[in-house]
């Protein structure tokens, strides 16, 4: 059990990785429900610290290392927003400093680091959970409520989308960074967040990118039984619609753009064939205005914010939503998608 | 060359089949641009074909066999809306006896099939043409547009879903009639429209009905060079949304439910990653109503009439827009995507 926030206390974070994606959810705590204060940053030196303090968070403390920023008392929870290769050794630290952690998706590079990590990890008194936000957005949660009643039945296909031109230097297996880990990670998470467990069967075509022999695209299927499955696209070199659906034995939801952190759904319940805009329903989320973020809806950052917050006031050092195995069972369906494309991680070696 | 029609000149059509098709083609003549008329209606058995005309088609002439329909000298043109195993040979028939052709799709059983047909009717003086409706939505012509001009690069993606809950009396390979045929089909043909060629590779993951041995879903892989592909997905046990997508290099189509006979699409160009709705277009393409039709959207069958009014008007005796060889091409498709899910129709063999 963790101590306990008391009511209306407020949470003070630090930021480890001063990054676009540390400003957007530092930036996304002055939406959330709960009190949260970014408390200090922390970058790999200290005029980049100073400066994005300085511009950002003029009240917080850099550090010009994330060690000295785990040594500061006055920080409860850490947000480790840094490249896929530190995200579970970070979080480590962090936990180990005390902290309470939310580390960025993927948590780690492979299934065995994973593993090692909750591990070493299993006598902590903080919380630690994976950065996967979409779970938390309204429209996710409206979907698993269909999923946990069993309102329409049980869920029979999920079917997402994901896929923009990528930059090149994101091609790295030896950071293990490519697109799997960033749009096919979000595809792969949905179906599990829908199915609840690991598939049956996984079943890949794609193809891997000549010079940096990382992956480039690929069809996942998923299969949890005969008539449960998913459908996945991810594409690096595309745009694609990025939207989703998940079919139900009695109606079906589409999320539109963007699936993983959607502002509407629409629900058609029934069947779809005739007359189908009798039964089609859509229901809004509206976000805060996001101009003022790096990235798309970033704002929604701050649920997966406002979820540490109410679990650390109920002492829990795990997530009763995205507990840890959900984590591992993840990167255990990556892997499988990398081994059958042939794209090897030297983590893989590493962490056996 | 086949005899022209006079500007204005009535094309006069006998149906061959009286089933819910033949009713729905048949009605949607009258909200067609060109001059249709249904003359004559032909089914098994006369007492079927009398019941069938005096409900729908008054001033059509019944018969009891469709070679005596074939015989009748005032029918110009032929549609042909039997089962799948029944059209190649009512199309053929319909060919000798004089009479132009549109043939429900698919047009044959299989490859072999489609190919000894096209060769046995070569020497014909009458039109042809599968009755693939899709491709004349003006919808599907504003894509085909895109692609042809060249407007937005090179089409790079085509993703679509089909599909509902399946009567087990369609799950029969010895009439040639299930899942791929009856959805998959649809997904297929999209494909070859962007493309306009065979793909260079197949992949599919898929399954078979254990009970008929048919194919009851599949994910269809397509690839036409490395970065030419088309992920499709068809499935006879549940709902999906019914939509599809084209991607470009500069922009993309979204076509919303009913992929296959939209009224509508949406255009998005350049980007689609920030400030989206910038970029997004819904144009419209309303058909008329469609309460007296068995099927979604029927109206728009009468599409592929008009085209077939207009080539006949210029002497044609094959579509210039939906040739033989592409049907040909897509019944290829189609038999390899079998021989990967280990579906065998017994026609495979008859027509080796």
């Amino acid at each position: 059990m963790t101590e306990e926030l008391r009511w209306g206390q407020e949470l003070r974070w630090g930021l480890i990785g001063c990054g676009k994606i540390s400003h957007d959810f530092g930036k996304s705590l002055d939406k959330a429900e709960k009190p949260h204060k970014v408390v200090a940053c922390a970058a790999s030196s200290l005029e980049r610290a100073q400066k994005f303090a300085k511009e950002h968070f003029p009240h917080a403390t850099p550090y010009g290392s994330y060690e000295e920023l785990l040594k500061d008392p006055h920080i409860d929870a850490v947000y480790v927003g840094v490249h896929n290769e530190a995200h579970c050794p970070w979080a480590a630290k962090a936990v180990e400093a005390g902290k309470h952690v939310l580390c960025e998706k993927p948590f780690g590079t492979c299934a065995g680091e994973v593993r090692q990590t909750i591990k070493r990890l299993k006598n902590r008194k903080t919380f630690l959970m994976e950065a996967f936000w979409s779970r938390f957005f309204p429209a996710w949660r409206y979907i698993r409520n269909i999923v946990d009643t069993k309102e329409w039945g049980e869920p029979r296909v999920v079917q997402a989308n994901f896929g923009y031109p990528h930059e090149d230097n994101w091609r790295c297996n030896e950071r293990a960074e490519g697109a799997l880990t960033l749009y096919g990670l979000y595809v792969i998470m949905l179906s599990h967040y829908i199915y609840k467990r690991k598939p049956e069967k996984v079943s890949v075509i794609g193809a891997k990118d000549k010079v940096h022999d990382s992956d480039e695209w690929a069809t996942i299927v998923l299969e949890y039984g005969p008539q449960q499955r998913a459908v996945l696209y991810y594409d690096s070199r595309t745009w694609l619609p990025q939207n989703a659906f998940v079919s139900f034995d009695k109606g079906h939801i589409t999320l539109p753009e963007y699936f993983w952190c959607p502002e509407k759904l629409i629900r058609w319940e029934g069947e779809t064939w005739y007359n189908n805009e009798h039964n089609k329903k859509t229901i809004e989320f509206p976000l805060n205005d996001d101009r003022f973020f790096n990235y798309n809806h970033s704002s929604g950052l701050r649920y997966e914010a406002d979820h540490l917050y109410e679990q650390v006031q109920k002492g829990r050092i795990e997530s009763d939503f995205h507990p840890l195995s959900a984590t591992l069972e993840i990167v255990e369906t990556m892997d499988e998608v990398r081994r059958q494309l042939g794209v090897h991680f030297p983590h893989d070696d590493r962490f056996k």
